[in-house]
């Protein structure tokens, strides 16, 4: 592989790949299993702090909540770089989970997780097209407004 | 295989087999890789709407919230039977994962995710029993009382 | 294999493997496929009760949430002890998500799931370390502080 196409479409997006987080406790960012990698869950954290908090429809706003979905993915698309070398191994974006932390009364989590899905998209193409599951709960670590997981499958070596 | 003995079964149950819903946004309903099918969060939805909405133990009722359960459930049928052409190409459900959406003090998800296991024994038969998550949540999108999540192995072509 | 190593060092930690839960529905305790081995959600349940019952946060301190975290990753050993016969066949643990029953305000979940995760590492080594999700959510089944899931990599027959 010559070059690295799909961060060529990171930087075209106007968007720029994290260093990937290092967990501060005893598990691991990423894992693979033949040519499946699992990720740990991500937030929208940007260098070392989150984007925002709090509960999205409460003290965040749905744009902000998108935004925070495409930062965690972001971070997702390190933690992939990181555990394999180069986003262009990525054969396809299997599963993304999305827990959005959301105030009594708030029901878009779908739309605050177009922000990861259009993301993957505009990144992939239709590799990047996955199964998506978008729910809603009352707390997330550290009061981040949102929590993806994500599951990929890689090239062959 | 001559015949649809998975279809005639649900008939014979009673139910219907509905339309696969299909997704507002970049994502899919379902993704196969090798003999694994992951499918996207399903909802009591019902020629397009929400069988009920709102909590379970609150506006929802036990019964309801089974009844939704159950309704999902034939929902991600419809989508295996899309992605895959018949059911019967099912080897078995692997796993299911829950989430109703709870009014506070409300424990009884595993009730209402019976609703979803039941139906897959009463389906499949022993290919239907699965390893199963039950969980509360206090919002999920659209207000919906339940979405169940699904990975399935299917028969080597 | 001559001797269990494995649940040597269990019982070396002080801790005592529990006999594997038995669902009471139409679901089973774990599902292998291939060498993957999924684990339906486990609670801190000893002798049949749960140690304790609330939101963390709330009712349940921290310590006793990790406690719990502690509580249902032993029941999750004992499932994969039921299905496979000997701990020492775990190659690896690939993945663990954990809900936590989170008072308003609570956002420690990271802490609550150390209890699982430091005591995988104590048991497994480096092959315990896993891809983690915490999570939070305002209701679990039964009204138990903890409830987690896991997916295993087997050693090869």
């Amino acid at each position: 592989m010559l070059t690295e196409t799909t961060e060529t479409r990171i930087a075209e997006l106007g968007l720029q790949l994290p260093p990937p987080a290092r967990p501060g406790a005893e598990y691991v960012p990423s894992k693979r299993i033949g040519n499946l990698l699992f990720l740990s869950g991500q937030g929208p954290i940007r260098d070392g702090v989150p984007l925002v908090v709090g509960q999205v429809g409460g003290e965040v706003t749905l744009e902000e909540g998108i935004e925070a979905a495409r930062q965690a993915t972001l971070n997702a698309l390190a933690v992939i770089k990181a555990a394999v070398g180069s986003l262009d191994l990525v054969e396809e974006i299997i599963q993304v989970r999305g827990f959005v932390n959301s105030a009594p009364g708030f029901f878009l989590q779908p739309q605050v997780m177009n922000g990861t899905s259009e993301l993957l998209v505009a990144v992939f193409g239709e590799r990047g097209r996955h199964v998506r599951c978008a729910l809603g709960t009352s707390s997330l670590p550290h009061n981040i407004p949102v929590e993806i997981e994500m599951i990929v499958a890689l090239r062959p070596d």
